[in-house]
């Protein structure tokens, strides 16, 4: 079948599968087409260095190493991505949301400390739940899509844990800095009145992000 | 929201062309069936009592009245639902998201201020971008699904707005309440670290929820 | 509609939750692409003038004025959209579907007699169901997905409704244009024996449309 | 349609993957579930007679036989089904739309003329476009989702089709029938308005349905 | 994220219903777009042939002639498309999978065996099922979605079917040439290792294909 | 699997955004309903021992240990899975297919050759591609929807990966299982036909499933 042909078939798309076995991603103006057919290779399908520890070295102490459509461009239209966590001692991958993926996560070393909150109950005088658990090596959890999570190492020594998520481009929205770390900020009056607290309290949060 | 409705909400899938004209919720664990098409009503599609301003006398201000799949049985399936939001003067609708729905908004009477967050960017020294926008009677704004966004009352007056939401069954997550007001609340040391700030301020914040 | 709008809408498709925040929709051959995020601007997912009166003086005595994605860029992908409708005394929104969308509407003032009509029942013997209502002030109904229905205003003074469409395009089918105002016209023979009338009562309709 | 097998239809959802090899539909009350795999049979993917003509006898002159969800208990969840049309001499399958499928058509024997109608043009001054086209044995045509279509016997003889639909329970909405025939009559006021012609032209459209 | 990797993103979505009536096909890389709506033609909704026997002499004794959206354009995004099956006499359809249809069959003459086989059962010990029965005309038969089946003529004379599929682009692979007779030829200690059986068996396979 | 998973499994839909935050299965016929909400505990997301090396001692030599909505209830809807594979020095996951999910395979230990096939092409001179790499600890691969795939062993150690899954329930075709070892056997005419061998080798490859 002529690459064009499957191009279209792929554009325009009906059904959740992928129209062919695969569009390997083109990310060029000139070629806003799947990649010819003919010309793919396994190495589209292909990605290397997962056996590297992330650098930590940061506030929160943590790295994530994301393996979506971005660094592997036969992702595209299959709705799965991996990535891999590392955690310093005490670190953090922060409360966050990914808006279009699921996250099912496996500890491979270290314990880590994971939750997630459910949305706004339909009963005001009641509150978000939180779901919280310790994991050790070999332990599976799953935080479901659109809901806050976060996981932390309460271990002394590195963590390091491998979760697929069910989207090629899951998004993440790292609430501290989304709400207080945006590009203008956000209005102090919405953040004082939103949060519940003094305006210092709310300048002190926007210094950090 | 009582479990059989929420079954029901599942059952009742969402984003998907209704197999009939309509399913219209039957919430009664001996009847876990669309109710009986020669029962249905016209009653089944209606709702009343949009034209009455919701209670605004709370901590930010405002109150959504929400006409969904919990107010309208015959909603089920149907991938839309609206609300009719009351501002008092200076009431805030504060950020939150809903994990499925976009929101169209349009102001009716009054000013409101509104905006919302972008995800993180890929390069991490940018920041999420804040969009915002003043808007006047008969102005629309859209809220893409899963982002963080507020609205603002900024008139002396009070305000009201309705909008159309792309779900039956939207959902809410309020950021301060999920974050700062969870049950129970998330450990400390991942709300300092995440958001880096002393344990003082986090106390401040979980305090008001 | 120009048809690189049409393409557009084809490719910014509808009932998916959008891959990234949001693709706001570019009409230019030249740029097949979404607008670059780094130049869209809060006006994208803007539109001003819901508080004007749409002119309903025409054969009908009605006017839908209609914000979705031809109006407001920024819908593109996120499946929904926002009409006003407005009625003079005993004006009237025609037998209709929308092929793509069910639709919530609320009415603002005047008092409207609603309904819809179900699909071919199993049993040949029996009738298409019709649902009706008559709405006053705050009153909500639904019109499922691709069901025929009409707005009436019976009362002696303007009407004003605003409705949400579980589409960005929902479209829209006028049943007396599309059967008896074709272009060009379904064949006589063909009218004549499908709603089982002599020819003078079709070319009669015709001559309407 | 019994109820619960509209249930069925409904919780058997539409283009959807089944997320097992299939799930065999069970109408009864008291087993509210996909058939026990094991006691599946070839027998339930499994219907007999489409060799035979069915009877068309009636106003119409035409007879659909179907094969979805209602004869073939196995389809359920697989988004597909087929019909048998059979047209006496100048025969019609009147105006229709099938609210949930696009629909392919090949004629086995006769002569057809087919067509359908596109939604209303953005330019209220141009008119909704009909495709029409001759068949012949062999000749294969496509009725888009949604639209208004129809096909009538142009020749002397008995002519046969066979039709796949995109939906294992695509839906009927038969025009006159709806809009002249629904259980109780639309108001008269909406038919002489919506149709612009007088009193007397609706009764005698009501009359026939 | 470069705007143009988001714009693959978003332009790779899927399951989708079509956002206009229509989208024809235009494969040529200078039209990335579908066919200006003003230009769509009937015929671009039409095929014309399925009258004609399929050329049956070939190792298996059997011909699909397909009408998908490579020979009718305008089936883009429509989810469905039709074959035409002609058998030899003792004629063989060879175990295949549609990796993206489901597919009901109708026999006009002839008698087939046809079956198709389960996907793993969860018990290691079970085997996986198969389905068979014994068609003669005007019997039907549903293949679900991905799974492997077949079709044989048992009768001395020929054999034709029409089937329906639910894809524009159902795709086929065929076991023995996916398995057997790939390029390169799948490594040979895989082969034997995963069928169980000497080299020389497979080397036998592999000769075939 | 018990048909009231299975039957869960086709409740809880896939690749559907769920309607609540999560919908916890339970298998139960007296309890066709997600679990209460309020009964929900951190479990529902849990599992526990993929530090623990599968059993490999088998005719191939490789153990999947799967982690799906068999075995995590709150994975539900959600659409994802995850799996632990462990192979033998030599250790083959012999070809197969996931009709339901594509695959993301990383690297823990050892060294795997693994490839996929594409479907048929277009063009019948033409065959098959076969695409294949040789990976190593931290590399990671990707297995498109609905392909024949295999992982071998090439190494005298132990191998383990991880692997993600696009769906709760991908659902496995193992290829020589379901042709050569099915309940009842493939008639051996249909089999000899299709590969193109004699009965002795199909009835060798008989004996081996």
């Amino acid at each position: 079948m002529p690459f064009l042909l499957r191009l279209w078939l792929h554009l325009h798309m009906h059904r959740i599968d992928p129209l062919q076995d695969f569009c390997v991603n083109i990310n060029a103006p000139t070629q806003l087409i799947c990649k010819n057919p003919n010309k793919v290779v396994a190495e589209d399908f292909f990605f290397s260095g997962l056996n590297k520890a992330g650098n930590t070295s940061n506030a929160v102490g943590s790295r994530v190493t994301a393996v979506n459509v971005n660094q592997i461009a036969g992702l595209n239209t299959l709705g799965i991505s991996l990535v891999r966590i590392d955690y310093a001692p005490y670190g953090l991958n922060p409360p966050h949301t990914h808006p279009r993926a699921t996250e099912i996560l496996v500890v491979i070393e270290g314990t880590l400390y994971v939750g997630f909150v459910t949305s706004n109950p339909a009963n005001p005088n009641l509150k978000n739940k939180l779901f919280t658990k310790y994991l050790y090596p070999g332990d599976v959890f799953v935080f479901p899509e659109g809901l806050i999570h976060f996981q932390f190492n309460v271990g002394k020594t590195n963590a390091v844990a491998f979760a697929g998520l069910s989207s090629q481009n899951p998004g993440v929205i790292t609430i501290a800095n989304a709400v207080f770390g945006s590009d203008p900020p956000i209005n102090a009056d919405v953040l004082t009145k939103g949060f519940q607290v003094e305006k210092k309290v709310i300048d002190q949060l926007q210094a950090q992000f």
